[in-house]
């Protein structure tokens, strides 16, 4: 049986319908993952516990979005060796501003991996990059969803080519 | 002997130049603290030690200086439940703004008492005010305290007058 | 009888529907209070009267809410010697920006301790810290409050566990 | 003799290099005017008295700069019904963007006419517009001072065409 | 018969339902205004042979509204010595601090007295309180209109104490 | 004799150390310029005058620099038909972004082509680039200039390779 | 046969509703062009392959619209030496902010012309000012599309006169 | 013989003095790395053309640092399946906000994962830190790297207690 390799954690369940986006691609990758609720604010016993057994429970990446003054990724890299990836949570009055630089501007010595406000697919998708840096399969694997999007696009323009601008306007809004 | 009533913290010792500023005006006012570097990154044991006993120990208010991603006052808000005083410290990059949303954007029920960009005398006034709550003689010290600042401007009026603008702009620059 | 010990202000009855959740948070913690629309520009006799005799009156703490070019706070905290809370307003045009700023940015001497835009909730938790800075029975209440906040978080999360991601957004909508 | 026409108020004394450049144009123009440091949150009674009595001395347009939370001008508009010209002081760590936000952004019913961050010079000029609105004499001093503006720039043409870009720049820097 | 005294420009008919707001001001004070849509960039010539008129077809002050890049209040006020009142308007996609930075950080000798974004009612206020330093009725009229803004603050409170918090927030939705 | 095909404006003198590195590079490509200071705030007419006639005389491209409330780029576009090509000047008090929007966020129907805040230089290229559409010669020489910029960096790569990173830096330094 | 002389590309064909302006007023103008879905990030080899011929194909004018991290322009601008348009997309998160700084602030020797944040109209009518350089007849449209611009202002004076404020607006929202 | 790890990349010398510091990092953690200047937008191919063979090369890891329209981390990473940091650089007009936003705000499927602004330091600890995830070795150093974090901060509180605040400053700046 496998074994978890990334744990999504995530600041509020009011973040759950962004954060869910990187477990959804790292199960379309066949990679094992927990999902959890866990503050640095209101659970911070949990947050500090979490952080100090990663590692050696087998974990190899953290992502973690968190909104606002967005502590969590930050605290989690403060203690913990292994890579964390942090998530900006688009917050109602600040547009996400406050989340990307409470997330990506730590000092010297501890790095958080930051993606887009509200970029938790792309969290997910760097994580399997950084898996498959040590893992043959999961190479492939990206090698082939890269293929795809490039695909994608291309079906897009001939969709395009062929309805022209006003039938494929309308399409999409279908 | 008195006891330690305020704790004053900062993230780096890069801060100590604004941060003093609130020990100096503590010590102005007869009031005790300690003052320590500590970071929620590179020294999260010791801030989440020090967070647990901080009310138990005696320490009324806690004055938490950090810039960049500055996660120092809401780590240490998230496990004391004494007030705390947030500095945004002003950062090389991003003028502070970093500092500012990142002290001051906390979610509901963890508040961080938010002060300007390097307001760090204006964190020890504050402290003070709150022990000025059930603390008379410092009520007393206070409304002295803003009577002088009132009196201060007054006094650079009557210079003003006398000297007008251009030998008061000379006298300002001796 | 207990006395008042919180005044809520705020400058327009447009901030009464984020305002009232200092009111609520003082009541559940059995903290006594006011609540008035007060406004530094349209009404800055009564502001400045009313910030004349905060302090000999009894109140303990002033909170004060106000959007845009948001001189509420800082103008009470010109006058009176209390510790003044400042909530900064959503406002339409610039998301709060403007009232943060206009909350935040005091200078030297005048401190406001402000907290996350629309943070009312946030406000009103902090006069009980400040108050409970004296009060023994408001510090257990907090202690409990906090334990709270991390239940909270626990029972969620054993939910998540139990429901799967998809189960419990579906749950969150209903 | 002349009665005063314009009162220069500016929060601190650190803001009078910048607000002198009002005071120098309205000697320019022959308008009077007092210059005086009063703040609205060390100096609140005095600013208030003020902005009581200026109308009814004589007073026909008050300029006001401030820094930061810069609410002297909003407080002076408050209570005032002269108009307020705010001139935002740019500060130390925000470039004065809160200076700006909490000088313009005046709820309605309160207006301040606000000028370029650190326009002094054009606060003073506005001031002679207002006035000039029922002053003949000072009309036509405005037309020539504008036809001088233009002639100024004319004849940084000649002699830039005459002296050639690099000749013209070493000019400008001896 | 009273004479014309306000001109309101707007650069787009869409700036109508906020401009509006300048002229109901207006004409509840009983000042006589034109308003007109004129574009500095779609109606230059038109624009500038406003500007240049203005002054001696007996216009006193200029009202301009503009958003994105709001030039139209400072073509104007480039031409005309007329004091000049820029209105800021809400853009789509910068919630109007391009309109606001365009409007107000005019260069040294060409002031544009500008209002909040959005800020319609203001600018007419501001116009009215610039003719009242010439006009004794519209000063008591002014003094009158700033007691109305208190009042209606103060009945407010009343009822908020009447009715309580909630019952209040029903009442205003209603 | 070749014919002026682009015209180069700026708002102030004190934009020449900026500007001129347009006219170098289209010295460079052999393209004929002129150079004026003309403002669309001080000098009004100049500025529409030149706008109304710069097609007629031959002119193909119209580079315009300003700052602040940066209006001459928009103000020539809307009178002239000719492509404008828009340089924000950095400001002193808002680092340019003022100048950014000033330029950029035109209305439908009247383009500014911008480039980066003191993007003098790119101006100069963008102009040529234009120009190059119906210029052979010009074509022949952008395509070996971005050849140069290839080359230019792939020398330094030689370089840093031998010289390794800190011998490369204080080569720089020399 | 008239020959393409415009490619319009955007990045995701979510950017097509606004895109597509662009193309509707090429039309009007009776420029031939090509829509195209491309990306920077998911079709580099498409995108750089046909930035590698656009010029030989006799493309004149490159039109790229992106979102968020937009590098679509500065890619295509890289490779080609044509003139390249960029539109920032507004995005969801930052309001087109990041979109308009990664379009814009381009380095020296390779530029992009930005236009406004959605700006896909002006990007069409700048590509028509650029090929109007070296096409007599597309000046001429343009005078006459500068012509209506100022007549469609000029019928909505007339209207607005006739109408007054309130039937206007009544009529606009028809 | 060790193979090379990590590919540091940055868009010209002018970051070099920041982005040595990712070197200087990898070099003490003993991991192989090489250094080149290369630009998205002035050697578009050769950016190209490392992207697409980083990967079968042997690189693990790509650190790309770039400023203003900072475009190479995301190109970089549109071509290749690595995981690639991105350091914004500090720009001169724009203190870096440019940088961060059009290096973050990558769109699905391309994730670049962002350290702070000059955070060159981080991106090679994050860069090790992905290594770790399949080297023991590297764990253990990262492990012993943060507990010299830690130390560092207890060696200056230690040094703080015995020098007190003045004393320390003064040493600071020797």
């Amino acid at each position: 049986m496998k074994k978890t390799q990334v744990a999504i954690l995530m600041g509020s369940d009011s973040d759950l319908p962004i954060m869910k986006e990187a477990a959804e691609i790292l199960k379309e990758f066949g990679v094992k993952y927990t999902i959890t609720v866990i503050s640095a604010h209101r659970t911070p016993d949990r947050a500090f516990a979490f952080a100090k057994e990663a590692q050696s429970s087998g974990i190899k990446v953290i992502i973690a979005g968190a909104g606002g003054a967005a502590h969590l990724a930050g605290v989690i890299a403060g203690t913990s060796i292994l890579p964390v990836i942090g998530v900006p949570m688009m917050s109602k009055t600040l547009s996400g501003i406050d989340s990307l630089y409470s997330t990506v501007q730590m000092p010297p010595g501890v790095p958080v991996a930051t993606v887009a406000i509200n970029g938790a697919k792309n969290a997910g998708i760097l994580a399997i990059q950084i898996l498959a840096t040590s893992d043959k399969q999961l190479t492939k694997k990206i090698i082939n969803y890269k293929k795809g999007l490039a695909e994608s696009v291309l079906q897009k323009n001939i969709k395009l080519t062929k309805l022209g601008v006003n039938k494929y306007l309308a399409a999409m809004h279908k």
